[in-house]
């Protein structure tokens, strides 16, 4: 077994702090990968305070991994010691199933296994995230990070962008589109980025003023305030898309309303109590509503390439792991700009 | 002026009564049509009731219109004096808008006007519907009845067929498709027939075991017990699309569940409360929630014709105009199987 160093969660209400635990060693189809970067998504804290359920303590977060392999198995033909690597949401999946052999291994209808706080296919192994030294993938659940861009802005691509990238390209958003964006954070910024690179028409609909500023230099053409019932008038019915990113409750009408007809709202974050939706918001402009969870393996190497060849990168904060608590509360009041990103060489 | 009788609502709380009133003359691109038959829509009884607001009085409800044309303009090309003709929701639309120019009139972004209780383009004079003698309807908003159907039969076809068509042309449903139809009255009826025709596996949820027999008589291959929780374990992620026809409240959430990944729930009712949406049921399998209303004048005329070829009429109670208000209450409790049609022979 290979010796490990991280920072953990020993149950729901204790802060994180350091934690040995060991890997696996490296199987024939596996690449062992030094960990350089980990981003902090919204979700690690929501995991770590058991907020959604069946946290497996003690659980070591983290599903946004850049770094550098340093060993792979015989088999492994991807990957070779030295390369960049990364690594998201999931670490394997059944790979038998439709959406498997699809390539939409996050929809796996049998067992995906999640980075951190799952169970390998062995159906006992607890799997352990990336605020660690190190990490134990197969090849084939592993992708292959750019050598252009700069490292700690891509370890938030692996959950942040491709969350972002998937739903855009299953609507084929781009020129000529109106496209919303609702909420200003980890994916807000991300899906300004990533929609504004693929020539869409990009408004960010806040309740907050004060981030216009911050949402035109993100590349947003438009920045309009939600609060002003003027301005949510002169919007009705004027967008091909709306993206909304907020998991905190909301009133999803308020934005349906302003889509055209045949307009698509895609939801990404999952609010904790069910959202009230008024049917004929949908039914009298034929509107839809629509689900996307981060995507495939295919996907977000299709997603790493292309932000490769565009230059774009998440925005972040570089912390010490040591940080990663206080980090916590600031994410929490959304006062970050737009990721923490945990420099993994201040574990040693 | 065209001396006309019919029966019409005075207001919110009184039954319908005998009414005389006036049609406009016919115009150069109008045909008059006497009406043999007109079906009573569950909305007919919220607009008399004035449950949706904005309710016109005195009010002669009907948009499910089949007659015989007894008039032409001079520069009628479509229809000749004794020819069938039909009349569906809405006789007349701005003509010039994005959803006119697309065939899609009844999504008109400027003034569509609905078969009664609404305005015509002069912006003042009233329209009243089909519960009458004879109607005077532009003929591009007048469709051509096939003549091989028992046309009270038809009549219906004219609301309730057409917004079961429309969703299941525009998303395709056909060979291959496992539709589940939820709600089964003057919609859902026609939703199984049409689904049926079209080569979808066609299965009726539904709380009243009870109907059953006439699910299957109806066309439907599969009948669920919906309040049967092992049924509805059973059935999870297994529906291509869900056809949701329910005006009353119900639970979303209970039928999105049973969607496959990208599977899509169509709506087609309006419940009169906002519904609770859990989004995390749209997420996780990347599922849909739409909207459709009703169809536009072209693809009503393809549904009228896909509806002779293929011998698809609606299963109905004819009855007499005098009937009428007995006929709203026994809809009410859902005692008609499953459109009543009114004989309009009997307003002489």
């Amino acid at each position: 077994m290979i010796q490990t160093k991280g920072y953990a969660a020993q149950d729901a209400s204790t802060p994180l702090a350091p934690f040995d635990f060991e890997r696996r060693e490296v199987g024939e189809h596996d690449v062992q990968i030094e960990i350089l970067y980990c981003g902090v998504c919204h979700s690690d804290l929501h995991q770590v305070r058991n907020e959604w359920g069946g946290a497996l303590y003690p659980m070591v977060p983290g599903h946004e991994i850049v770094g550098r392999v340093v060993k792979v198995g015989e088999k492994v033909d991807k990957f070779k010691e030295g390369d960049l690597a990364g690594v998201g949401c999931f670490v394997d999946s059944c790979r038998h199933c439709h959406s498997c052999n699809e390539g939409l291994e996050q929809y796996c209808e049998n067992h995906l296994v999640v980075t951190y706080s799952g169970l390998e296919k062995d159906g006992k192994t607890v799997t352990q995230g990336g605020y660690s030294n190190q990490i134990v993938v197969d090849e084939k659940y592993t992708l292959k990070v750019p050598e252009n861009l700069d490292l700690s802005r891509v370890a938030p691509l692996l959950c942040a962008g491709i969350t972002t990238y998937s739903p855009m390209k299953e609507w084929k958003i781009g020129k000529g589109h109106r496209v919303g964006i609702v909420g200003l954070g980890g994916l807000g910024h991300m899906a300004v980025k990533l929609a504004a690179s693929m020539g869409a028409d990009v408004t960010v609909l806040s309740t907050s003023p004060e981030k216009e500023k911050d949402a035109r230099e993100l590349g947003a053409h438009n920045f309009k305030n939600t609060k002003d019932d003027e301005v949510m008038k002169e919007m009705a019915d004027s967008y091909d898309f709306i993206i909304d990113t907020v998991s905190a409750p909301h009133n999803y009408n308020n934005y349906l309303t302003l889509l055209k007809r045949d307009g698509t709202m895609i939801l990404l974050g999952a609010p904790p109590a069910p959202a009230e939706v008024i049917a004929a918001n949908l039914l009298f402009k034929r509107r839809r509503m629509v689900g996307s969870l981060i995507g495939g393996i295919a996907e977000t190497q299709e997603m790493l390439d292309y932000c490769a060849e565009h230059n774009i990168m998440s925005d972040v904060e570089v912390i010490p792991i040591d940080y990663i608590n206080e980090a916590y509360e600031r994410m929490l009041k959304g006062d970050v700009k737009y990721r923490f990103v945990i420099d993994m060489a201040s574990l040693d």
